[in-house]
């Protein structure tokens, strides 16, 4: 059920034209309330597109009614022409649901560059709209898609147990995603909206959100590359009238997101195995960050885990880049074990490399230990593929 | 003639059965003076190899007088034994040239995480200084061979016009590398060994080489990887009598870095196009490098070019990912030309990108236009293709 899991919200998906195959590509999510609170985290990239210019600002103030995304374009690198496009496009939405167009946030994805064709999306939109039902959120999931070769969502319901006191009960988190890395040519832009019928504020829905987007799809690098478009929104109607804790609110919310982040590392097309690389002993979990980042995006491992070689060396020469201000640490205490098997043990040759058997496992879990500290960090990736160099050669995106 | 093209030097190429295939794989340079200046640069890669740790020490003192280099063998991630293996190799080098192993250096290239075959090597250090010869530069350019399809080598040779001051007249510099990037699935090591009859000191040697270095062989960014062993050496004998300035010295030796690091990229196997991305209107040359290199090691934006389309979105995304800190830029200013055609102007959609005819043309020169001010800086790298992650994912290295 996806973004309508949780009460209060109604959402829709219809085809507009604006994907040459003809399938969904407008989406429209809309927060019935009795709460209208938003929060909003976008790409940190400065070549920003124009719904992310124009949401961001729309998001500020902690209030906001409904969500129109559209995928088969990205409306990205297209000029002031290009913001009022999306300006246009939010105050058709806000006509029509006779709400303030500060009040709606837009999200687009697909081709950068272009502009969008509007009288096709204005259309969809009006289309959404008359299709809006506390049932679409399937709808508005497929809507969103682009290489995706399924639709992402998540439901997470927590009731409480035992003599509830008024203040909980249950509540719902409902959500659906699109994208990232290798399962996009179009950039890899992310798109995440997540709905909740708990009773929160602004300061907890944002600060939430960003606890619960720092440790997932944050951590979620698929090939480095980062979209103009990225945006995560999150929308609370307080319908259920249950009051979570903020820990208990941000946990639920972080295994949301967390279950999004992993299909869609599991769903990318181009990869044969998804790797989670896994660093511990760092004296910071920033530190563990870092290191686990350069293993992730380096080629010349991630090519050499598509030809299943439990290649240590690569990530040890990874590892190595990292500057001792960002993470201190002794490289002859350097252990690696690869799907259990410690191949590398204080800095040099550890156990035979031929017990690691990649080919019948599209799971890797590389861990690599500092031996600096007591901090840990996983980041989640995929194998450089032929796939990955087809889909992202052979697509003008 | 390469190492050996300037007075003073000798080398040899031989093959000691350190590679499987029996191409020759180990290489001596021999300064005959009457000056043994040194200056090297390494990898500043934290996990470095042995004969990293080894030559680094060694060069310390600004002198030294002979260079062994092996392919088939890296003896990086081989713990204390692999130091040993190191010191020893020095050692035998050292006794056979009648010099303190203080004054030899050792440089590696193979695969990480296995000990050299160390009774094969020392033999094969035997044979190359039996073989030394003052025109054996293109043997030992040969032996540090790994997947290059060709040896890389220059000859620069300054003469003065008119009438030559004593401390002036003619003078050469020479040199071989082997490496980068796509070339080498062994983790893309750049070895390189540049000689000189010219009479500078050992300050000069080494302002000179940073200098050569830091604008050519810093700038060439085939995949982002960066090596356990890679080392660039200089060795000056005095033979000429010529006393360059340090501005005409630097010169050339960045005319010969400049050279070997163009064969380096023409020759990456793995690529159908080489691309060079200047970044001009930067506030510093270091902010146009830090540019340029985003775009550099932006894989989208390589498997754009791999499929000839000039996709200036993946550039622009990747120039935004560069933090206003290091750059300062307004991205709503942005231009990007590709091979002349100015296909994104002021952010936003420029002149056709079907007016760029990438199919035809192996080089690729993409130019950015900051408009924040007036440094510029150039990096070279390769497209990313089928034949690099097959090269990087069949064979262990």
């Amino acid at each position: 059920m996806s973004v309508t899991s949780a009460q209060g919200f109604r959402a829709a998906g219809v085809a507009a034209g604006l994907k040459s195959t003809g399938k969904p590509d407008v989406a429209v999510v809309v927060n019935d309330g009795p709460s209208d609170v938003v929060s909003a985290v976008f790409t940190s990239n400065r070549v920003e597109a124009a719904p992310v210019t124009w949401s961001r600002q729309s998001a500020a103030d902690g209030r906001a009614r409904a969500v129109v995304l559209n995928s088969g374009g990205a409306n990205a690198c297209t000029g002031p022409e290009g913001f009022l496009d999306t300006h246009r496009t939010a105050e058709h939405l806000a006509a029509a649901l006779d709400i303030s167009p500060g009040d709606t946030l837009v999200c687009s994805t697909g081709l950068i560059g272009t502009r969008l064709p509007m009288d096709a999306l204005l259309a969809g939109v009006d289309d959404a709209v008359a299709h809006l039902s506390s049932d679409g959120g399937d709808d508005a999931a497929h809507a969103i898609m682009t290489t995706d070769t399924v639709p992402k969502v998540v439901t997470v319901t927590i009731t409480s147990d035992g003599d509830a006191a008024p203040d909980l009960g249950t509540w719902t988190i409902g959500g659906m995603a699109k994208g990232a890395g290798m399962l996009a040519p179009g950039l890899a832009t992310m798109l995440c909206v997540l709905t909740t019928d708990a009773e929160i504020d602004a300061a907890l829905a944002d600060a939430a959100l960003r606890a619960a987007t720092a440790c997932t799809f944050d951590r979620v690098d698929s090939d480095g590359c980062m979209s103009t478009n990225d945006t995560v929104v999150l929308l609370a109607s307080g319908a259920s009238g249950s009051r979570p804790s903020a820990e208990e609110f941000t946990d639920a919310l972080t295994e949301a997101c967390a279950s999004l982040a992993r299909q869609l590392v599991g769903d990318a097309e181009g990869a044969s195995h998804d790797i989670a690389v896994r660093v511990v002993g760092a004296t910071t979990e920033d530190a563990a960050v870092a290191v686990a980042r350069a293993v992730t995006r380096s080629n010349l491992f991630k090519a050499a885990v598509f030809g299943n070689d439990p290649n240590w060396g690569r990530v040890l020469s990874a590892v190595g880049t990292v500057p001792e201000s960002v993470a201190p640490f002794d490289a002859a205490r350097l252990d690696v074990t690869i799907n259990g098997v410690q191949v590398c043990r204080a800095g040099g040759v550890g156990d035979a490399r031929e017990l690691v058997d990649l080919a019948s496992d599209r799971d890797v879990t590389v861990v690599v230990d500092l031996h600096a500290g007591d901090a840990e960090a996983t980041v989640w990736t995929n194998d450089l593929t032929h796939d990955y160099v087809h889909e992202n050669s052979a697509y003008s995106s």
